[in-house]
């Protein structure tokens, strides 16, 4: 098992990272917890629901498990209120504590739920698809998508834990594998060129799900974004860059419906097309766009964007939390391995947008 | 114009309280704010609105008003999720600044609102009933209810300033002026046993409104809350002290249907309970209850409890916050002036609940 600390002014935790962790879950369980509520949904409840109860039920707490709808579609207030039902029907106090099972829909809204029952309680992330491992399951965003933008509704809030298991992979479609991979070559451009390199070299493996390989990618992942986090909980600077890709990708998700595409491979996509831009306004070498563009697509997610209209890409941008004062801000890549935030003439980015338009969807 | 200014770990802030405030709003709208929102509901807005707005306006930012429907009863997530809509629909970004213009439930909800809205922004109390300018609208507390209990979703979040305009006091219904002081007692019982026996001398020139007495009433309490909260932020201890009367309070707002009794009347009816209880526990004189049910008596407040039958009283008493690991918990006056939060025995709660039933309705 590795362990990843992440100190946030929110609050300190460690992230375990190792095979079989699902069966180590009551580690996390506070002494002077009053009960235990595992939050997940019909799909990760029925194939690590007991097993995730049966480890837990060492703690001697009870339990009670919330199962929830699958799927983006289902991150909206009706779907968080369950919790809130679960929770208050069964008289969990604030001395509870939440456990979030599944990916990252449910460890942003069981984190959510977390952060607003009673005005807080504790909860920890068990995230069992990749991209919630690498990404949303560390660091304390929390939220729920509202029908005029994604994500916009939440809080930062610090679980007191993350538990990975590595093994619970195998059960994970391959499109899924593939868009969590985009989440961890992400963390190679804006901040780690030899990791990018590293990535590269290992597409194959990490697709076949190599167990060296993965544990390798997700650890250092976790390390990547701990650090970024710890240095920016609350995203008023650094943090920003872990936003690399996902202003274009918001639009790609919300433009074609939350679900459509899967939210990493909005983000590969997305990444391609800051890499674009980043040539266009900080000049990154055509040979650098190629590699980004040649590694999402070894990860297996889609390189080409969809043609929403460029109307509707500028209306849907617009919304995105990354707008200030009205001025479009992009997370751009001065070279691989680097990144910055900043605002981008508007023909740079209706020159990207254009090639969205002009190629077959 | 008095300061008093709140010092917590989550936010340093001043409030600022004198007569015509609601002209200087524009004093506190930070520099960098790109939008101003007035959150709002139908009657405080048709009073109030356009001054606030006249005045804000002088801060040179856009300015969105936000009407909610009045009440207790809309403190839910339905109108909650109107801010949310007008602040996307209006595409306010993370750097617009909330304004609370209202009474504790609009304060509350904007609370909320400027809590999760893009994970928090900014946000102003401009409180306009005595309630709210004596207890809601200071400490950070923010939460809608939901079917199974009052504040059961919220935040601690805090403002980065507070506007009290005396003022506007004098719109207000006396039924709510009364519902207000009965916070403004609560201070002293927990607290400041002088300002208790000031409030015994002032209790008619505070019901009638008189200027100096309610600017020190309004005064002392928002500086008796401020020491409160700027020891405990998160309610993890003394800050319980302020729930006096509250689990009481609950249940007859609960028990009554939200908007049958005001919350302040609720509380200063929960307050003699909460005497009699102490009476009974702690062995507080007999005096004292009496004084306590006079001094509720005296500015107005309801004295006797409704029959809500005994099991209905434990069972909404029972998924109070306040319960922790399932016993329940009162905050207990063993004296006059003095506040201490303990578990207390069945036998006891049973015998003030029966008082409850036995006299008329």
């Amino acid at each position: 098992m590795n362990t990843v600390q992440v100190e946030t002014p929110g609050g300190h935790y460690p992230i375990h990272i190792g095979p079989g962790r699902l069966d180590a879950l009551a580690d996390s369980i506070p002494e002077d917890a009053t009960a235990i509520a595992v939050v997940t949904n019909t799909v990760v409840g029925r194939l690590y629901g007991e097993r995730a109860e049966g480890a837990l039920a060492r703690s001697g707490k009870r339990i009670l498990r919330i199962e929830l709808p699958d799927g983006e579609a289902h991150k909206d207030w009706q779907t968080l209120n369950l919790i809130f039902d679960g929770l208050l029907s069964s008289r969990l106090d604030r001395k509870a504590v939440l456990v979030a099972l599944g990916g990252g829909v449910i460890g942003d809204m069981c984190g959510f739920a977390a952060a607003s029952y009673m005005r807080g309680v504790r909860f920890v992330q068990v995230p069992t698809t990749l991209l919630a491992q690498v990404d949303s399951s560390v660091g304390g965003k929390t939220a729920i998508n509202h029908p005029l933008g994604k994500n916009m509704i939440g809080a930062f809030y610090q679980p007191i834990a993350v538990e990975i298991d590595t093994d619970v992979l195998d059960t994970l479609p391959s499109r899924e594998i593939s868009a969590g991979l985009a989440e961890v070559i992400k963390y190679g451009l804006i901040i780690d060129r030899p990791f990018f390199d590293w990535c590269e070299d290992n597409a194959a493996a990490l697709r076949a799900l190599d167990p060296d390989a993965v544990s390798h990618a997700v650890r250092r992942s976790c390390e990547l974004k701990a650090l970024v986090v710890s240095r920016d909980e609350r995203e008023s600077g650094l943090r920003a860059i872990l936003n690399l890709g996902h202003t274009f990708g918001h639009a790609i998700e919300s433009g074609l419906g939350y679900g459509t595409w899967l939210h990493g491979e909005a983000v590969g996509c997305g990444m391609i097309q800051a890499a674009l831009l980043s040539a266009l306004v900080l000049g990154l070498p055509d040979a650098d766009t190629a590699r980004v563009r040649a590694l999402v697509q070894a990860i297996g997610c889609p390189v080409q964007p969809p043609d929403l209209g460029l109307q509707r890409w500028l209306d849907l941008m617009q919304v995105d939390k990354k707008t200030e004062g009205g001025q479009l801000r992009f997370v751009l890549l001065p070279a691989l391995g680097e990144a910055r935030v900043q605002g981008v003439p508007d023909d740079a980015l209706r020159q990207v947008l254009a090639l969205a338009a002009a190629a077959p969807a």
